[in-house]
């Protein structure tokens, strides 16, 4: 039997967990505080909804491979989060350095998704393999929008900062 | 004049420096880790090569807008690059985790290019947007390899630790 490999699909899996749940935190902390971008605003917000069920999904995937859901946060995430928290505490170009630092952790969250598709499909665990996918597409989504809407935003905040009005926000 | 912006230029080119001499660090540290996986090995030392051609680049930009090279690290790339460490120290699954950092790491890095592109192009900064360009078009080449090459470093990964073989390196 693959008792390896189960056991690492089930801790990745645990790993994405926590990772979602410092997902939702840092997302809901640069939302609250974005003013002049309301389109960013709102996709960030949408993108905490999907976040949610995400982290409901891929708790599903734990109990249904007889794993118990990790109370402490991810080392990675709880990280990132914590950088995330120092940018906005200190620099005035926040909005600019939070695109960028979303960017990163989508793509760190995309890496995770598609290392667990492998990992399901190896231990023939489908019906994780299928939900992974599906959160795979919805991080790729935020990914690509930040992607297509970077250079509108960035332009605009430095419109914002050359005309003198708050920028940051 | 566009003073606001000239400066901000300027202090986003400050930052790439320093997140190019985190960059190299980081990369050094887990090149020289690496042990079963000699494609992702040398691929990195490739790209900490072209990283500090980068940081070259970057500080002629610097000096031409008549600025100095920042002494301390960039906070954003200090975090990740000390989350990086720690994974190290502590995961048996190193060399997956490493991957997704990496991976993120390099999409913070094409972020940070891109708004370097628009913030060069709106003060009329030709050289110093054609400099931006040519490094975003090699760090997306290596988010790129790294994407390509993911999945079937995946599977190395738990073939060897299936197999009861070293995996983390």
């Amino acid at each position: 039997m693959t008792t390896h490999n189960h056991e690492r699909l089930l801790s990745w899996l645990q790993d994405a967990y926590a990772m979602e749940q410092e997902a939702e935190t840092m997302m809901a902390a640069m939302a609250s505080r974005i003013e002049h971008y309301p389109e960013l605003r709102t996709r960030i917000e949408q993108h905490i909804e999907e976040t949610r069920q995400q982290a409901s999904q891929v708790a599903a995937c734990i109990e249904q491979l007889g794993g118990s859901l990790p109370t402490a946060k991810s080392t990675i995430a709880k990280g990132m989060a914590a950088i995330h928290a120092a940018g906005n505490a200190m620099m005035s170009d926040e909005v600019a350095k939070g695109i960028g630092i979303s960017y990163a952790f989508e793509h760190m969250e995309i890496a995770t998704y598609r290392a667990l598709v492998v990992a399901a499909r190896r231990v023939g665990q489908d019906e994780v393999e299928r939900v992974c996918q599906a959160i795979l597409e919805q991080e790729q989504a935020m990914a690509d929008w930040l992607f297509e809407r970077q250079p509108q935003l960035i332009e605009a905040f430095l419109e914002r900062e050359q005309a003198d009005l708050q920028a940051k926000r």
